[in-house]
């Protein structure tokens, strides 16, 4: 078995040699950066929403990416189309519920995107995670009141009921999922503080699963595996800035520079 | 009393002490610039323009920023839904006209918020001022064909109509507005010379009046205390850029760095 | 006549005097990029596409640029009567044919857009242009799996039936046309590495073509200029950048401070 290391560097390798298509339904302030973050990761990221062609974009896609940031009736139409097909041809889905528990609408969509087309991964910060399993309404706007090393539960509770991969983001990022009949939490220290700093950086998370997801068969790594790489090169953006406006430029450098030693020296993941 | 240094040193404490929620409905082109800068100055941003959810979230915010830079009449509905709801709940509103002059149905729009939903704080560039007050038709697409200086009458005119503050942004900024029966004008004198050459400087200017507007209960103060905060970033930005593509960021930098002595140092405000 | 170095620093001092406004019907992950771009290249952009708006905006303009990279049924409806009026008022039109022949939507939003409101230019990668003159899928989402030297023929195919120009980009551009009866290839070798790694670097192309077209009365010169500009400031931003991350930055600069003597130095222009 490769160190964890090894495994995340294989995943970039893939990408990178393989240029997947990722398809994106996502919000409009973060269209630039998460086709920016999934070019510099070496991945092929195209953004449509309009429901007469996300069918025939997801058919060419490896991963539908699907983002409630900034929603309203007809993208939530087209992202449940996508959704359908992606399931009925096994295209893997990552769900980030933004700012679900701010509004009734945020929260219901994301129920309803889970019922009619079940994600592989959801991937949001404590606040959203924890708005899908309990009454509380705990998110401020689409930033978190919690921490993920809190969450662990919600994280568990939402996974069970989905039988998906949670990934929840956080100082910590804590991904929760089974494999072969096994329950398994993965932990990722690796980051920056200045990456809650920055707008479209748990989007960003969001984008890069679904390009891990287009080339590693189990969610739970790509979840894992996405996570590390976002959190290194947040490491080595933050190396690099003044502040959070050349954080975003470094940030994309680093994606795009990263090798297989940098992985190797910063990788702070552990599985229990 | 303390100085107009310290005045504004203590607003942008208060916003990075609590991060007030800034409710945006603003125009696609910005969108991302505008979170990216209430984020820096430490606000916290959301992006919200469905129907269904906007009262909602106007409920937890602490500020509304209404932009009509990329307006259709679906997000026009939206507008005024969430601003009728902010008057209710005496969430302060900002308003930034933009390309006001230049289409009748932004000029119109415009008008149609000013008398259903009215806000405390009108921005906008002189051209889009004087477009509110008089016939004329002075903008060119969305940039001012007006120096701020030439049009204060406009600025009056539109400001004891409105019962509001009106900001008026160029290379000097006028801010006129009515407090405790008195009329002030306050000027400010700093900026740099690459800011109209980003896009949506403006509208960064805008938000961000939006920032200090949830911190500071007098519009009048919340206004000049926003274009104080952005001419000096600019002015740092501007020292360490090589032209407007790393002003941007640079830009974003300052706002999250700038400490006091800088804001002693450079502050260039005066008020008749 | 002058050199070609002469001619394309010609146009570049003329958008920088004149500041034509370039109106753009644009999609959403490229906007902020692409007025950014118009911006530091010295021309004023505006962004607008509500129907009730489209046709009093081209009214002002001296170019439309249409893309088509977000498409939904709403917009085409726009495009197609901002197009009609800019036709009946002589403002030339840069058609952007974004993921054409990725999705049956685009495709045929293009050809209706020929048909209805010819543009004076289609500029867009080999995959899009090869998909406009045969039934072979070639788009691999919104990237090119074909090179521009490879598709001259369908250049030209598409040229001839539309009598227009057509821009192929690519490590070289090809740009073909007929002047005063002649049939004429140009060919641009400027360019760097990193551009197919930035989201919107051909929408940029595209709206850089829009600014040339407002000042040249040749749509032939105005899109091979554009593309000597968009490639030699690449190049420029390469050597200051990191990545494609910071490359970003850099080209903007590049386009806003570039000089006759690079043009000189660097411009690989030639025509047949």
């Amino acid at each position: 078995m490769p160190s964890a290391a090894q495994a995340v560097w294989n995943d970039i390798q893939r990408i990178r040699a393989e240029a997947p298509l990722v398809h994106n339904i996502t919000n409009y302030v973060v269209m630039n950066t998460t086709a920016n973050a999934l070019l510099a990761a070496g991945a092929s990221p195209v953004m449509a929403h309009a429901a007469e062609e996300v069918e025939e974009m997801v058919g060419i896609a490896r991963a539908l990416v699907i983002n409630i940031g900034t929603l309203s009736a007809g993208w939530i139409e087209s992202m449940l189309r996508a959704g359908r097909e992606a399931v009925r041809r096994k295209v893997p889905i990552v769900l980030d519920p933004v700012g679900s528990g701010a509004t009734r609408l945020r929260t219901a969509t994301v129920e309803r995107l889970i019922a009619e087309a079940p994600p592989a991964i959801i991937r949001g910060n404590a606040s959203e995670i924890r708005s899908l399993v309990s009454a509380e309404q705990a998110t401020k706007g689409v930033d978190s009141t919690h921490r993920a090393e809190e969450s662990v539960d919600a994280a568990w509770a939402l996974a069970r009921r989905c039988r998906c991969v949670v990934s929840v983001s956080g100082a910590t990022d804590v991904i929760v999922g089974s494999e072969a009949g096994k329950e398994i939490v993965i932990r990722v220290r690796n980051g920056h503080a200045w990456m809650p700093r920055v707008t479209g950086m748990g989007c960003t998370a969001s984008a890069l699963t679904g390009a891990f997801a287009a080339v590693n068969p189990s969610p739970l790594r790509a979840a894992a595996h996405a996570m590390a790489l976002n959190g290194i090169a947040g490491e080595l953006a933050g190396e690099r800035a003044q502040g959070p406006g050349t954080f975003q430029a470094a940030f994309l450098d680093a994606l795009f520079r990263l090798d297989a030693g940098e992985i190797e020296r910063r990788l702070l993941l552990e599985e229990v």
